[in-house]
């Protein structure tokens, strides 16, 4: 087993999760309750992970911990799942008594990994509520060993950017995604299952030159949108060509 | 001398530059009238680029030479520049004697060069006119030797997706931009300088993953956008904090 170590106590950034209103409407969305198959995204992540047969596999912000329980599926030798929500860790843990997975609280904004500790480092939606980016790709490369991967997702910055998020109608009935303010980065507030949950605006630009400065090699950028067949099946998709809605990173230490 | 290679007679891009509208109002451009300082991005593209002195310099769509010209005066061994626009190059070449220099009418879309032949190939706002991006960068690899540089600018993603490009007014004053049909990629027709100007719009992630599939490395991706001098010294420049308008890409064979 490899364990976290334990950092000082530090200023702990905002835990939404655990607040009732935001924990009760995240456990009722599709993706908390069918897992990875309840994300439109999750195939177009999947083909982006190598093989799993034999790694070391971190997950940064594992939530339930679906991710980490299909990665033993697929072979891996031990997982990792940090997160810092208790109430999530709690229902992760309650999942599985699998040996060769293991669950820390932690803040991602302070956690601390032992060097050349993993083969793969992934994380799903939890980095836009990161400060300080360049601090946890620095910790995430060093315990990483060379050659291996680095995959993630995040809100995509078009879509983050904002100061009024929503589409917005105009007199001729065409709709619009009103971006704004894309080079003011840092906070933004919005109300999503809970009033006041903050995240952390990045351009693309700055979240590509982090990972590079950091040591890092870009391997594939993709901006999920809706195949044919999703929108087939849920025609009211079809906006979701009409912006970027999520961003997905492979990059290879 | 380098010569770049006839290739056969193909069909030929839309040759705007050549109208006698569009080529009067580019005429009449900052970065017309005053080259490289004329254009406000030029600051961040010099500090990508790497020292030309002795270096064998490639310009993809040179237009009236500046950079050509430029580049030799930081000592680059022989600077080859190609342009569509026979009265751009008409310019080009009557602004020099200099036998370090050559310039080359070639449609980018189907233009061949010489293995391994430069040490640096650059491109000012040119490849958002180009149908074949994976083509292009495929040809450019090619005639770079291992370790050296690519650097261009386009037109960035977000501005160029909008079926009605323009900024946007709402109701309460706030001012937007709005953005749609991102991940529509192809043909975008504006009116700039001339009526139907048509742009090929690419995502980010298309443009980032052609070049990492014809074996770039990305060393840095820069949305630019005006500095606070800028902004002192042109506050109508303020709303280019909004969105990105140019993308400054360095890549590295």
């Amino acid at each position: 087993m490899i364990s976290v170590m334990t950092g000082e106590k530090k200023e702990m950034a905002q835990n939404i999760y655990d607040t009732a209103e935001f924990f009760e409407g995240y456990s009722r969305l599709n993706r908390s309750l069918h897992g990875l198959d309840g994300a439109p995204e999750w195939p177009a992540i999947r083909a982006l992970l190598p093989k799993l047969s034999g790694m070391r596999v971190v997950d940064l912000g594992c939530g339930f911990g679906w991710f980490v329980r299909w990665a033993r599926t697929q072979g891996a030798a031990y997982v990792l799942g940090i997160d810092l929500s208790e109430n999530m860790l709690a229902r992760a843990r309650s999942e599985t008594t699998d040996p060769a997975v293991e669950y820390a609280q932690r803040d991602l904004e302070h956690v601390e990994l032992p060097d050349g500790a993993f083969d793969l480092a992934y994380s799903s939606l939890t980095f836009h509520y990161i400060e300080d980016f360049g601090r946890l790709t620095r910790t995430v490369f060093r315990t990483l060993v060379p050659g291996s991967r680095f995959v993630f997702t995040i809100e995509h910055p078009a879509y983050m950017a904002p100061t009024q998020p929503g589409w917005l109608v105009k007199e001729d009935g065409h709709k619009v995604w009103p971006l704004d303010s894309y080079f003011i980065e840092g906070n933004r507030i919005t109300d999503w299952l809970a009033k006041g949950v903050v995240k952390q605006h990045r351009t693309m630009g700055t979240t590509l030159n982090t990972l590079i400065n950091s040591g890092f090699t870009i391997r594939h950028v993709e901006e999920w949108h809706p195949t044919r067949e999703h929108i087939a099946a849920h025609p009211d998709w079809a906006e979701e060509l009409d912006r970027p809605l999520i961003l997905l990173i492979a990059a290879q230490r």
